[in-house]
């Protein structure tokens, strides 16, 4: 007998018939004779009439009234849930973020959870009752309802998870686990049995869109093992845990990859100290982020200054960029948002030399150019055109193996 | 400057265009410097929408979870208006039932307010900012979210101001007051001025549905002058107020009606003490209402025993009579669904004698034949068949001189 979190996305939730079939499963896991408590998120859609609801009263919605608004999504689902349960001799209680004291900071759309209150839930769980949570909302200490921005029914889950011990935090998607890649891009792509938090971390970071990054984060930091499960089809799913010695003895766990980055470039900025403070300074004080930033010294004194930002962020940055040229004579602005990210993840790599050469020549050997280079002690990043995007995945995918399993 | 509570029932808002327009209502009552607190129910078809839901998950849904369920439709409209407001720089912020302590018992889908947290309100009345109140619900002790049953908004809305001590308590609705009569019947129904409690609830428990006999019941303990006024047109409706003075010198208010009784009778019971309670206790184990009761005594030492019920439980009731029948050797059950009750009522018939025989004679001058009487202090009803409902109502309304007001 374990104390299982379940969390169960908005697809899985979609019409009252999933419900039902939700409720299925989670009676399912209960005849095993585990306490389940279940985190929902709102039917897929629901979101959506909501926002188009606030944004036909209020160009700019208030942002507290804007969490009173969602709220209902959950606390709809947390309702139905619970009958369904009931309604097939299963006893269940639902509660809303407020009522288990879900309690967050009081930064309205994007809040943190700091607290939950655990004795209600063990109150119910010890009577043999599931308990529903309603995922993706909190309370802050005014009373005021909060909401932990997209996707924060993952962290609801993880955070719930960590405060009752949980054995097990199950996320219930529409994918059957994480994968060694995406499978519409190599067929070959294979399922993980496993793979430790800072490798999933790098994946969902760089596109793998399996799991919230903050709830990752937040099951790191309490070792919360988290599976990752599909609603619609049985399997055991991928198990997110802590390293140890009976992980995979992987080298490269998966290849992730980001079509969403666009390239900009200062040539011949002179090469003074504080250069790279003064030009991202005003690039985060227009709040855009950065992810790679290549810095390399040229021959006649000055420096060819590279970074990639979001697409949606390229032309505001671009125009920030010809600012600073003016200012700093600089030679030349290039920007280019025909390019891709690819990315191999693994902790193998480091215990491994040679991986990156490995990497390269793959590219190499199909005439792939590497544009930038980034590395860290579990990834290596290179920034391609895009029109090598499958080629370049594919031939790495191959290149480790990673269609077959480790022994 | 005053204290107004203002409700908006679903039809008042039943489109986002609606809430804007009801948000500028709520922004001139401020302009002309009064504090305001906004009740408002879920938006018109959501409470039919969730139910909906309901039923597709659960064949009779839990009680407790179908008040988290419908609770999400007023919470959805105290956050778009309180968007709305604000966006047109009209400080405003929402609460749930919950978040000013709504405190009721526990009798889901029927609870009933035993306290209300006036303090949060106040602290943003004096800030100018407008208070959102979600009606219909509130939270038990044990922090489970209840519903105040059909209407319970306006409950909501009258027992904010008595706890608030408010001036006024508006309720907004699709008529412009409290008429003489239905208009659809009698084209020269007029509206009243003023109208005082205990008329109200003769009315409103009649069948003219303006407002929730509960709310009237409040108003009347709490002394809370109401005014029922349209959303739609403008006008000053009509107060409902303690009886005093100034109020109108009417011997009749108005004339009430009501389509959906049935009567049964039985006749040549064997008159002995108990009998009414033998056969009304059944009635009322059934969980039947029963409203008019008769009892005559026979010749031949039996009585004849008749009562009116709801349509909806008229065959429930008649079997019920036909098992009391076999037991005590009643002669006879008879049932009749066809009649409609017609009920005049005023405050002026305690001080006037001859109201009854002016309105028994209006009815029989056109051939109406009265099956029941029943009086009491401000009232007088009568049961004919159902062919006669227009004819009757409209000859009393005459033989009254209603559509003129009095001096």
């Amino acid at each position: 007998m374990a104390l299982i979190v379940q969390k169960y996305g908005g697809t899985s939730l979609g019409s009252t018939e999933r419900i039902i079939a939700v409720a299925e499963k989670v009676m399912a896991t209960r005849a095993q004779g585990h306490n389940v408590v279940v985190v929902v998120s709102a039917m897929s859609g629901e979101t959506n009439r909501l926002v188009a609801l606030a944004k036909s009263v209020a160009e700019s919605p208030k942002a507290r009234e804007f969490d009173v608004l969602l709220a209902t999504g959950e606390q709809v689902t947390i309702s139905l849930l619970s009958m369904a349960l009931s309604a097939r001799k299963c006893p269940a209680r639902s509660y809303t973020g407020a009522q288990v004291h879900i309690l967050t900071d009081s930064a309205h759309t994007k809040a943190r959870i700091l607290e939950i209150d655990d004795q209600r839930i063990y109150a119910d769980l010890v009577q043999g009752i599931v308990v529903v949570v309603a995922g993706f909302q909190g309370i802050d200490t005014e009373g005021n309802i909060t909401t932990l921005g997209r996707g924060g029914s993952d962290t609801t889950a993880v955070a719930l998870a960590a405060a009752l011990k949980a054995d097990e935090c199950q996320i219930y998607t529409d994918v059957d686990g994480v994968y060694t890649t995406d499978p519409r891009v190599v067929s070959q792509a294979r399922r993980l049995e496993k793979i430790c938090f800072e490798e999933m971390l790098e994946m969902a970071s760089l596109g793998s869109k399996v799991l919230q990054i903050r709830a990752v984060e937040f099951a790191s930091k309490y070792n919360v093992p988290i599976r990752v499960l599909s609603s619609f089809k049985e399997g055991p799913g991928t198990l997110i845990a802590p390293e140890d010695e009976t992980m995979e003895k992987a080298l490269i766990s998966g290849i992730a990859f980001n079509r969403d980055e666009a390239k900009l470039t200062l040539l011949g900025v002179p090469d003074k100290p504080g250069i790279a403070y003064h030009i991202l300074g005003q690039i985060a004080d227009a709040n855009i982020e950065v992810d790679m930033i290549i810095q390399n010294i040229g021959a006649d004194g000055t420096t060819d200054f590279t970074f990639t930002v979001h697409h949606n962020d390229y032309k505001k940055a671009l125009d920030i960029l010809h600012d600073i040229a003016k200012e700093l004579g600089v030679r030349e602005v290039q920007g280019d948002v025909s390019i891709v990210k690819i990315s191999l993840v693994g902790v193998g790599m480091r215990s491994h030399a040679g991986i990156a050469s490995t990497m390269f020549k793959a590219l190499a050997d199909e005439g792939i150019n590497i544009q930038m280079i980034s590395t860290s002690e579990i990834k290596i990043s290179v920034v391609v055109h895009e029109k090598y995007l499958e080629l370049g995945v594919r031939a790495l995918h191959a290149a480790f193996n990673l269609d077959k399993a480790a022994i």
